[in-house]
């Protein structure tokens, strides 16, 4: 490294002595004007912020406020209801899982709850399992978790399987901010299955976490559920791991909330402050800004070297992505604006594509994340006289780091002092300010998801057709029809029909009869 | 749907009833003389890759052969010494997973081993942890296994705390082709310790996947290790789980190893065939160098609609990027080829990034998997009146896939009948051929990673430089060092000294004074 690297190292290496965080940015190969010239840009963007915390409506789709930093500073909530909602929910979710673990309340017979299972996507799936896999303590956390995070009937099974015996006490937290996801719709149903097969009441272990009056709360007020958390609607899916969403299972499992909340609210102290060149959620922003020219031509990646982050790069996905990935700007023009966010964990993925990385096609800009703290226990073993493995596992960071810039591929680094409940949520607190400001630099909304309708409503097609294609069947019981002529008779599509066809006849739904041809499109299919 | 999309499905759907697999290229937007234009260079990929299965020399870096093919079928390996090998090992590794289920091979003391600890990193982990996940069986399978893949000191205490109380009758296979990976080497002595610290005799637990007379090879004949399995030269580190490196933990977790090569066989003897339009591995190679103009300009996202392939896209991650990133071509000429590779599972990641991939960034091309079968219980429940959870999750990878093709964002689709040993391993096959092929269209090497080398070389300055560091701080004990004047005196970049030098006192290995200043480049550390 030349003397020219270090002069720049200590230039652009911004330390935050109260978080404990650093953020290096010396490697992104920006000029020394870009900050000056991006000012203004980013002075528009802090104000913005500024509004969206003292409560605009930033969510036009849905003419809703976006508070997610509320969570974490009550006082800052535009109306005392607010505030009042936030520190009593925060309360009662503290009160809930203090009795879980001393038992007080507990499942019909006395078990003490040791197992949780959550039932929830997305948004009310990814945080809590980033929070179990970051903070949890196999063998000495309150209660052991558990996910059904999709609709997939076999990974239903698999975690049942791993539950099996365990229901008498387990709980059942299911998350779903509107009620009506239809995913987790069916895995409450599947589970509800589950303990009604095992001869229990499985409305004594269910608890829910949802808008209030959604169709979840409905069904849980009805079914007397053992307790409802709410759900706002100025708290997005993929900003709620720090409302009920993500608190609620961590304070279960056992882990420090407060610290998680007292560690974002410090994140956001220091990032709501509109200086630029000391706040590390604004320049974060600016290097994507930077390094994607403004439009996403370079894919991010996460290489935290750290085994406990190692789904922090999927929650960012789903945080940067689902933020930025916007076909209008504000405007209404045409943008396709959006960063594609990969990465597992160093310096096991220096096993796997940094090959790529340092040779191959250069459309990314890699964020490492440096833990200082090895691990718990005070002295490590020496793997060679003197080194011990978190030696190694810096020196592999700062290999690559050194490989990738000789090759002008550009690195951000940030650096942690650990992985405990206060960092990661001044991590969670820091993207999310970043994807919010990198929103208002680009001009595009970071709190809306018009995108997903389109997928859902033509799946409600693709179950319509299914239901009239089978009620086509039945109406000819024996009679052979190809997808096609079946389509015809039905009305639909033939290339969805086929589709529905062949995955019915693998479950014995319908009889499938191969074509003497060999030709699939001739096989018939009968009631 | 039109009914020139249904003209096109069909012209385009290959479906192989042998295999039981359908690969649907219909909404890839390659005009209809594309096939025929690339069929020449069709052709010579085929003619290298029969080359490289006859025995050439692939990997002019190393020069070694490649013959992942011959695994499974080693009829094909070019002299009888090698098909002898493949033959023998693959008896031994059954054998030996017989014996230990049986507990004939048992722990000192006669416990049965029921926990396994896969110590790997990369090739020889990740394989491991894809088939783990796909066909493991919770509570129902042989052994448990666990893993060791990284150096990160937490990582292990993580895994050794899911083990507490267990090493007594945990199995260790301990995996490096080279016998050098520094990950490994740090893992396997964290491990013995902890057996150490257990009173137990680590050598009776522990098993070495690895090259002949590697240095692991050495120290488990010296220290007399239960078993050693070969990983010979010519099978690469991405392509090895379907030698000892993935054959042995499975048939250890009671995996149907043999179905797992069979399915691998019939996926090659079905795409050795040079007839492009009958061969899923070439029109797979053919798509994506369609899709990204032969030059890595779209990413790969990978959405397989099934809980169990959840790991397959980080598996491909590994196999494709590392693969075919590479800064060469054969005539040495620069051209920094690669595709980026990315994504979960479906339906979840819906919920996650499907917002960008329909609005955004228009800079990838999707795979979706689609799994016919949708669990192992005979009748699924109906969560509405007719319609199971699976039929959701069909209905959301149709609707993704149309909302996806309506804004011109192009897919594949590939139909499996199941996740089974033998869908597994056609999976592998299918993709390492589809690799390979790929290669040969570009005219670069898949079987080589020369850029990896740097990172590692650049880690053994940065531990060289921490011996020098802490050297020179113990030679003056007491004495305060900034980071600049400590790098002086020993030699070495300032900028990695300070990095060094934060680490370390973040471990309590050095003293460190904060400056009154707050600069943190004016802090000062000592012995």
């Amino acid at each position: 490294m030349s003397n020219n690297t270090w002069q720049r190292f200590k230039k652009y290496f911004l330390h935050n002595a109260t978080l404990g965080l650093s953020l290096d940015i010396s490697r992104m190969p920006f000029p020394d004007d870009f900050l000056a010239k991006m000012e203004p840009a980013a002075q528009r963007a802090f104000a913005d912020m500024a509004a969206l915390e003292k409560g605009a409506i930033a969510n036009p789709d849905e003419k809703r406020m976006v508070g997610h930093y509320w969570l974490r500073n009550a006082t800052l909530a535009p109306t005392p209801e607010l505030r009042d909602a936030i520190v009593t929910t925060l309360a009662s979710i503290k009160d809930f899982a203090a009795k879980v673990h001393s038992g007080a309340i507990a499942a019909p017979g006395g078990a003490k709850f040791t197992q949780l299972l959550v039932v929830g996507i997305g948004g009310s799936a990814l945080g809590p399992q980033l929070v179990n896999h970051a903070l949890g303590r196999p063998g000495a956390d309150k209660m052991t978790i558990h996910f059904f995070d999709n609709t997939d009937p076999d990974g239903i099974d698999y975690v049942l399987a791993a539950l099996a015996g365990k229901l008498v006490e387990t709980l059942v937290v299911v998350i779903s901010k509107s009620g009506g996801t239809v995913e987790t719709r069916n895995g409450q149903i599947e589970a509800a299955a589950a303990f009604r097969a095992a001869g229990l009441d499985y409305t004594k272990h269910f608890v829910a976490v949802t808008g209030a009056d959604s169709k979840l709360d409905k069904t849980a007020v009805a079914d007397r559920w053992l307790a409802r958390f709410p759900m706002w609607d100025w708290v997005g899916g993929r900003t709620s791991e720090l409302c009920a969403v993500g608190l609620l299972p961590a304070a279960l499992q056992g882990i420090d909330i407060q610290a998680m909340l007292d560690g974002a609210a410090a994140m956001d102290a220091v990032t709501r402050q509109p200086v630029t060149a000391r706040n590390p959620a604004a320049l974060l922003a600016l290097m994507w800004h930077h390094a994607t020219r403004g439009r996403g031509e370079k894919d991010m990646v996460i290489l935290p070297y750290k085994d406990r982050l190692l789904l922090f790069s999927r929650y960012l996905q789903q945080l940067v992505m689902e933020s930025l990935g916007k076909e209008l700007d504000l405007q209404g023009h045409v943008v396709n604006q959006g960063i594609a966010v990969y990465g597992n964990k160093g310096s096991t993925d220096q096993h796997a594509y940094v090959q790529q990385l340092r040779e191959g096609v250069n459309n990314f800009f890699v964020t490492f994340i440096e833990v200082l703290k090895d691990r718990s226990a005070a002295a490590s073993l020496e793997v060679e006289p003197g080194i011990t493995a978190g030696d190694y596992l810096q020196g592999f960071y700062l290999g690559t780091r050194d490989a990738l810039s000789e090759k002008d591929r550009p690195s951000i680094t940030l650096t942690v002092p650990d992985v405990s409940p206060r960092t990661l949520g001044m991590l969670i607190a820091l993207y999310e300010r970043a994807t919010g400001l990198y929103a208002s630099l680009v001009g595009i909304n970071a709190y809306h998801q018009p995108g997903v309708e389109a997928g859902k409503k033509a799946a409600g097609g693709v179950i319509a057709l299914k239901q009239k294609l089978t009620a086509a069947l039945a109406a000819a019981p024996g009679k052979p029809f190809t997808a096609e002529s079946l389509a015809a008779q039905a009305g639909g599509s033939p290339e969805l029909a086929f589709k529905i066809l062949e995955h019915l006849a693998a479950n014995g739904a319908v009889k499938k009869n191969a074509a003497a041809s060999g030709n699939i499109f001739e096989a018939t299919y009968s009631a």
